[in-house]
């Protein structure tokens, strides 16, 4: 199998112009684009989920999977969106009482997530693009016997990008109390340290920083997290950690896996270890930096954008740009799909004030700098 | 999109001879084997699952899915495996007290399922190979205040296929008591007829006979479901069959979808409707008896094979087929692997005792025959 994925040429190589001239104009904060070559490996033949070749299929993901998530753990595996991840986490890792840090509509989720599995919930909330000051954070966890914190990374609805290891260390200082990660559009495209930092369980989807297509959900319990599973009754079957932890340890999946999905992996964590996962960050840095740039530059020429999260709170994979008065989210989606790109347009309640670019995933900076170049036609025109 | 759909070849179109040899071999009780123009399908690029392109897709499935699932109802899709319908199933629709019918190893997981969401569940256990008959079922169904029973329509790990249209009519002759089909190996494969068997909720996966990759689950819920769904409380978020209802609605699933599964499931079901859904059933009926005469022929030429499920209660899909003493079943499936050719294992228990014959999705009469042939050359060396 080695042999195969080997013959994928790496990010940088594979980005050469190509017959398809749209390639390289998708910009959605998820699905993000797959690459042609990534997007063929799911093309291989089909095998039997309890047989050898699985087993090695699952045991050459594994270390590739730990360099992602920094992680000395076994990376679990699912054919689920983030989702059921979040479902997983809430239904294994949270006993009775549940704070859930809102600040945008996926964190808004979880603390759904957690309401409709019975829990006690309460909701620290900050405006939509703000990020979780940990000392409030600490406070609030003195108020009421929570057992469990969740908290989004990068909330893709605001671009906005929380201090989870601050976070995971306000939790863990509040006595048995676990941190619950959705790094959906966090991993693989902002630093993540899952060891250094504990956090309890963290889970991604394939389809983002990725840039796998969507249908397989990631994530890394901690022993703190299986412990509280083992004290969990009627936490389900499909999702509960205990399996994933037996069958892991035997390079399998409780479950049956999706195949095609897990072939598309294996390719794109050989090119993402021949850029380096450091690499990968830095990349999505660049991208994001220069993202915020544009939209300064744009203000020097007298459109009042403005980059909804924080200075030292946005997230490298995902700007969510405000609009001035007088235009108006869905023209600019429209005006860049014209051009043939594809943005994302404001999430939920911010639809007609902004729109957003995911600028991760294999995407670099020529192909943001192309798009950037568009949307400035777009607006001044 | 129906024009791209439209360049795959039939099934007996594509079941010409290829390059690849090995083509036509795999004959696995799931995952089936996938044809290579179907697995093709999945590099269509990414949508987002939020825009009109995923609408217009999901609005082309359904009427293809609805025909093979017999139902006026709309088909609910998520990424999942089939597990986690069943356990959808389970959450939504089962309130205090479960009969579980168990004839082989998944309807004992389903029985699990149950329990794992923490429901009372009796189970009513024939012998593994056996069905259930209605009548013990209705006697069983008297002796308590059960709300759900659950089924395994076709026992993958047995072969036995139990009669869910009379199991259905007990279930409403008990009163307000649902029943829920996992039809696995059976829609697509044996005829079902959701509406017309009043089926509660029917649930399959992708990789069976409908001969796609695995991280697909379907299923139907009929107003009763729903009604059930309505009265649970903690029912959760990612298998919330009110949401999946609210958002069919709108041709879109209340998560992100398997989107590579979505576009080959779009050029399966252009398959399937060019073949017919009654026509494809035909075909399984005809590989599973070819498969029952061969097991009689085979006995008199001196080798006591036994098919495990009793004639009347057999699937078209999968046959279990018992070995005689002297041969051990994991022999039978490695003299085929030399040859080119992947059977399943017996099950579980019946590891050493027996081996299946996975006759559905795709495989035509012809590839079963050259399969035949060579088993017979297996077990008379």
């Amino acid at each position: 199998m080695t042999t195969e994925a080997s013959s994928i040429p790496s990010v940088a190589d594979s980005r050469q112009p190509t017959a398809d001239s749209q390639f390289g104009r998708f910009f959605l904060p998820g699905p993000t684009e797959v690459r042609p070559e990534i997007l063929a490996a799911q093309t291989r033949p089909m095998i039997g989920h309890r047989g050898t070749a699985m087993v090695e299929l699952m045991a050459d993901l594994q270390p590739g999977l730990q360099r992602l998530f920094r992680t000395q753990r076994p990376v679990y595996l699912a054919a689920s969106s983030a989702t059921g991840f979040m479902e997983a986490a809430i239904r294994n890792c949270a006993m009775e009482r549940v704070l859930a840090l809102v600040n945008g509509a996926f964190s808004d989720r979880f603390r759904k997530i957690a309401e409709s599995n019975g829990l006690a919930v309460d909701a620290l909330e900050v405006p939509w693009g703000e990020i979780h000051d940990p000392g409030m954070v600490a406070d609030k966890l003195r108020t009421a016997d929570y057992d469990a914190v969740t908290v989004v990374h990068s909330e893709t609805s605001t671009g906005a990008l929380n201090p989870i290891e601050q976070l995971a260390a306000v939790a863990h200082d509040a006595g048995d109390v676990v941190l619950l990660v959705d790094s959906v559009t966090g991993l693989a495209g902002v630093p993540v340290e899952s060891d250094a930092w504990s956090l309890d369980f963290i889970l991604t989807g394939s389809q983002k920083a990725l840039a796998l297509p969507p249908g397989l959900a990631l994530g890394v319990a901690q022993p703190g997290a299986l412990e509280r599973a083992r004290r969990k009754t009627n936490r389900g079957t499909y999702f509960d950690f205990l399996d994933f932890e037996k069958n892991v340890a035997k390079n399998q999946t409780p479950n049956t896996p999706p195949l095609s999905l897990l072939y598309a992996l294996q390719a794109q964590l050989e090119c993402i270890d021949r850029e380096g996962v450091a690499a990968r960050w830095q990349r999505h840095q660049a991208m994001a930096q220069r993202t915020w740039q544009w939209v300064d530059a744009m203000n020097q020429r007298g459109v009042a954008l403005e980059v909804l999260a924080p200075p030292g709170g946005r997230s490298h994979t995902v700007t969510c740009i405000m609009l001035p008065d007088g235009i108006a989210g869905p023209e600019v989606t429209a005006a860049m799909s014209e051009r043939g790109y594809t943005i994302g347009g404001g999430y939920g309640r911010l639809k007609e004030r902004a729109f957003r670019i995911g600028h991760m995933g294999d995407h670099t900076l020529e192909e943001l700098e192309s798009l950037l170049g568009h949307l400035e036609e777009a607006l001044l025109k």
